[in-house]
């Protein structure tokens, strides 16, 4: 669903809000929510990252805990199961902070068994929770053009889907239980590392054949059509794997994750499995720092280039 | 390259030429050619469908030579190597009848080996030798949409580009070797097939997660902002299987061809055996005959949908 | 290396021991400890199976704890992680009433990390960890023929293997560390699942072929020259999946580890993946209580049988 | 079934042979043949070859014509189906000189469609064909203990079975059509193959968890109980990949024709496809020379060893 003005009817339009978690992605997100009038207290682990907020209007807080208070709906965006289950269980995290009736948000690509996790926790204390999972790299969450895909209760998607607006461009509903977003949103990325492993045998496939990567590579950007295409495909012709859009240790989580709610729900994936040990293999041979397109280079090392 | 005028002061505008296999590809094609001003006899094992470009000006031949009489060039839109072997060396093949110094531009999807024997018995024969690979249905062909994969020597390049740009909108040039087209018309059906079996193992995933394909699917046409994506997902999402725009049988024989030219040039690809074991357990399911989409029933039923 | 008799010379040749853990491995590997003459109390969750064991001279007792009282060492034959932590580490459990210097023998067929937490938990309360993973079926457990794989610090090692002699017909040493035994373990499994793919590829294709399964089992097993094969193929060929010798269930787990130490130490096992996804096909169509050789009917139904 | 005295009441026990193809199996082979008592003219490409058979009482010939004439049955142990159809169809090939009623014995791995088209051929020319495929190393075929797949008609089976039991410990029967027994022989191999990888994979994975390979391949062999197990676990633990006992391009060639015969018959092989490509990847990586097992090296060069 494309990008609405929110229902300003029903529900106030600015809301206070917590967003913990002001990493490269974070900080474009709260940016937009601060941009679009709501009032946002942030917390980063590295306080600096959260201070170049504060002339956004935004209060620099001290704990995921100081982040919840009297916010209607704080929003987490972490990088990954074991951090996030920091920021909420933790001492000073969010459970204890957020009020009943509060609503945690969490636009973090973590494991479906942790968002389930989190909805009891969450139901226990008496809070909402919802995932809102996105897609887009850094410049994208600033441009406030990120894909959402959200799930949860009915009655809090529909409260809280204008505050999503804010930083995205269309907004997907996966289901009623928080999870369903998250098994969406590794399947997505899994569409992709899936594209990345296609280029790459392609690819060393047609070194080996002498035939040149451009035209090939332009073939593919005017037969499907698409910026994500010509963008990675780029990446790997020009091998500019260096600074890292998103680092490889990364894919290879977010793969090992599809793996895992692939697993729970009893669903074979063989391309996934194959996208993984492709990823590793890259771990293997180069360490987790480079982009993640830099999997290309399995393929030509195996074909001997 | 985008679609430029043809070059008018150095090369004739219109040409004497040969159209051998109307098929559903072959007609749009041929008929395109006519329609930009050339003079073409066509061939086809089944006359009738020959006869109906009649009406745009085709004179309708009995026999692949009679097709080559007085042609400076004549196309094969063929379904298979051993289709083409037999129009090419066949009693009333192309090769015998060829004058010295035609040319034979194939635009079908056959093995790189095949391809190199076509080059090799024409070079023999003093006869020229390019491939041509296009991707796009059979109503792309026909409004002249088509996207090419052109190889073969600069010269015949040169000559004979501006003729693809009758049925194409875009023009690509793989190598200075005919078969190079053939290895790269290879891999972009491999990189269609791979999206393909992303998309069957996501929804079967999701299936079994009680997501609801649609929000999936439309959240991948707003990521990859491909038509394609969005064309092939809808198909497998409806389960429209029938009648095939590419039926699965077709699909699996370029799989095969794929694997073959990644043996030859000694570059293993994985996805690309993967691909082609789930497109065989679909052919061996149900047989060949419907849309190569349906390949998502493989994973469905893997499942346990 | 072959059984040897323990060097009784230096160490006691009867200890007191514990054995948490009387299912149908346990209940053999106990027996057989009591046969050589050792002092062993048991206990099980159902009280009922330990007590099978009280004419050859168990002691049943009521808590993982209460098998420690007194205990040289204690086993534990346990059915994943999950139970292995609570058995452990829960009020009654081993972690709080083993004796300082007192040595937890573990056999289960756990993951690497939970041997790793393990060894860290027992080192931290002063007492002793070795991983002793054995390799064979109830039956030959009871036979005191099962195949050892141990790891852990020497001086363990060697004052403990004489015990492992007791249901081993041969033990083997990873290595210093614990889990390392673990890792073997799991490799040894894969390499078992292996074989029943290759089996399954061959028999489904055979079948397509005509060929009937039989003559290729004997050639099989006269080619490889080894039982377990003669008994593996025989189930697949007679299709007697019922009752399970070892559950699906079970083999899904174990590959599922397997891979989680193939993540761990960066190795991609591409095979492994496809043997796990095999057998969690199996488990999606036909659920996880048949044995594990039923991972046959997903070849056989994939080629359309 | 076991090897079982000729039935020396119905047919004579010294046959009038022929045998083509004097490589490293094919000599062992031949001179077991001689051995038995038989009459055999030899015939091999390279003279020298053959020659060595004449203190064994071989008549050495010209042509694969000259090795039929007077022959009741011509065996041929050929490397390849291009290299058997040249030796069966040219000029002075067995097709032309075999007389009516004569038998071609085709011991190689060949193609199921190549056993097919030899079949055809035969039966045109009022001659019979039998496939008699092998498994063993050439100090095995030396020995007289080869392990034989035969397949064909009911009664050239019961007639020649005996001259299998020259140079094989065993003969099994895959069927009344003689490409049957190919099928066979592939399945056969690709066993073999998927031993190899999950070796490779084992090894790498417990080399980066600082297992030693040996106790664990001593385990294996335990487990198995199988020589081939030891043999081919102690070439990749030793690395002792030169000379080849059987060439990784050979290997490569007969994991190409599995998977052709899982094409035709439609039962997709994905653990062969997979052992393909490893294959395809040493290959590329190291050329074809080396003895198979150094398939090896692509699990370890992949896990960055």
């Amino acid at each position: 669903m494309r990008k609405k003005p929110p229902p300003q009817s029903f529900y106030p339009f600015f809301m206070k809000l917590g967003f913990v978690g002001i990493g490269r992605m974070g900080f474009g997100m709260a940016r937009n929510l601060l941009g679009a009038g709501h009032e946002v207290s942030v917390y980063n682990r590295t306080r600096e990252r959260a201070e170049a907020l504060a002339r956004d209007g935004a209060t620099v807080v001290d704990s995921p805990a100081a982040a919840c208070r009297g916010a209607e709906a704080v929003f987490t965006m972490i990088s990954d199961d074991a951090a996030l289950r920091d920021v909420v269980r933790g001492e000073t995290g969010i459970l204890h902070a957020l009020e009943r009736g509060g609503v945690h948000i969490s636009a973090s690509t973590v494991s479906t068994a942790c968002a389930r996790e989190m909805a009891a926790l969450h139901a226990e204390a008496g809070q909402g929770f919802l995932s809102a999972c996105v897609w887009g790299r850094p410049a994208v969450a600033e441009a406030g053009k990120l894909i959402a895909m959200a799930a949860g209760p009915a009655e809090l998607l529909e409260r809280f889907r204008p505050l999503l607006g804010a930083f995205s461009r269309a907004v997907f509903i996966a289901g009623h239980e928080p999870w369903q977003a998250n098994a969406a949103k590794l399947c997505g990325n899994f569409m992709i590392a899936g594209m990345m492993e296609a280029f790459s045998e392609s690819f060393a496939t047609l070194r080996k054949c002498n035939v040149q990567p451009q035209p090939f590579l332009d073939a593919m950007v005017e037969l499907f059509g698409s910026a994500l295409y010509a963008n990675y495909g780029k990446l790997i012709v020009e091998e500019r794997f260096e600074p890292a859009g998103f680092a490889l240790k990364l894919g290879l989580k977010d793969a090992g994750l599809t793996l895992d709610t692939a697993r729970e729900c009893a669903s074979p994936m063989p391309m996934a499995s194959l996208v993984r040990d492709r990823l590793l293999a890259a771990f293997a041979q180069d360490g987790g720092e480079a982009d993640w397109t830099s999997v290309a280079r399995v393929s030509a090392r195996e074909a001997g280039l």
